[in-house]
C-alpha cells in the first residue's frame, strides 16, 4: 500500500499530542486570541477537530465503502462546536478530541486495509468524486491547517507585546494583512 | 511583574516538546517539502531555531543587561543552519534545539528577575530602540512563526494526494497565492 495509509495515521496520531504539548495547562494570556478578527480562538479550533471526529472523516470513510458513489455525503457542520462546547475548559477539550481520534484511528485500520480501498471512490455534495486516499490525506492536512491556525491566534495574543520586531514576523503581519511579506 | 515572563517562558519551554511531537521519527513524506517553493523544510525550520538559541535571544538580553542602548545588537545571521548541519538528522536536531531551549531558558531565570529588567533598553542594528520585555516576547512569537512554517511544509508535502479538497485547505491554497481564501 506504499507507505500512504501508514505515513497518513502516523500523522492523525500525532495532532492530539501536539495540541496538548502546545496547550495543556497554558496560561490564558497565550489562548484567548482569535487567529484574525473574528475568527478562531484555540479553544474554538480544537472544538472543530472535535466536530470532524464526531461527524466527519471516519464516518465518509464508512459511507464510501457501504455506498460508493451512489449517494454524497451529509453536508459537514464547520460551526458545530459553537452550540456544543461553548463553556467547556480547554484542557477537555484537549482530551476528549485525544479520545475521539484514537478511536477513529483504531476504527480506521479495521476499514482500510488494502490498497484497493483507498481508491474507492465516493461523491462529495460539492466536490463531486472523491477517492478514500483524498478523503485520508485531507483529513491529516485539515489538523495542520487547523492547528496552525492555533499558532496565528496565540501569536496574535502578543500582537502589542513585540514592538518594533513586527515588522520581521510573517505570522503577526499577515493577521493583518494575507499578502503581507516581512521586511 | 504581571505573569509577562511566566508566560513567556512558559510558551519558551513548550516548543520543544511540541516540535518532538510532530516531527520525532515522523515519515520522510511528511517531513521532506519547504513551506513555499524555495523555502524552509521542517529541518531547516529547526536548523534556524538552534541558530537563535546559539547566537540571538539570549546573547541579546545579555548585551542589553551589560550594554544597555549603547552599543546595536550584532546582527543575527538567519542562514547559519545551512552551513552548520548540511547532514544531521532531524531527531539529532530536535534533542540539540531542546538541550539548547532549556539551558537558555534556565539562564534567562537568572538574568530577568524584576520588572524593571523589562523595560530595560537596548538597540536593535536597524530597528533601533527596543526593551526586554520585547524582545522576550518576540523570542516567544518567533517560535509560533517559525513552527507554523513546518505546518505549511508539512500540508504542502501532500498537495497532490488531496484532489478536489484543495479548495477549501488555506495551508495549501496560500503556498501558491498568500491572498487566496479557501472556498
Amino acid at each position: 500500500m506504499d507507505g500512504f495509509l501508514d505515513d497518513t495515521t502516523d500523522l492523525l496520531r500525532r495532532t492530539p499530542q501536539v495540541l496538548r504539548a502546545l496547550l495543556a495547562g497554558a496560561p490564558a494570556s497565550w489562548t484567548d486570541s482569535p487567529d484574525v478578527e473574528g475568527g478562531w480562538r484555540p479553544r474554538d479550533v480544537v472544538g472543530h477537530l472535535i466536530s470532524a471526529e464526531l461527524d466527519n472523516y471516519r464516518s465518509r470513510v464508512e459511507h464510501v465503502l457501504a455506498h460508493g458513489a451512489s449517494q454524497p455525503f451529509e453536508p459537514f457542520d464547520r460551526f458545530a462546536h459553537v452550540d456544543r462546547e461553548p463553556g467547556r475548559p480547554l484542557d477537555e477539550l484537549l482530551d476528549r478530541f485525544a479520545e475521539l481520534r484514537s478511536e477513529n484511528v483504531d476504527r480506521l485500520a479495521t476499514l482500510v486495509t488494502g490498497g484497493a480501498d483507498l481508491e474507492r471512490r465516493g461523491r462529495h455534495p460539492s466536490l463531486g468524486e472523491v477517492t478514500v486516499r483524498e478523503l485520508l490525506a485531507t483529513w491529516a492536512v485539515h489538523d495542520l491547517d487547523h492547528v496552525s491556525q492555533v499558532f496565528a491566534g496565540m501569536a496574535g495574543s502578543h500582537d502589542a507585546d513585540v514592538g518594533p520586531w513586527k515588522a520581521y514576523l510573517g505570522i503577526l503581519l499577515r493577521r493583518d494583512d494575507p499578502a503581507a511579506i516581512p521586511g
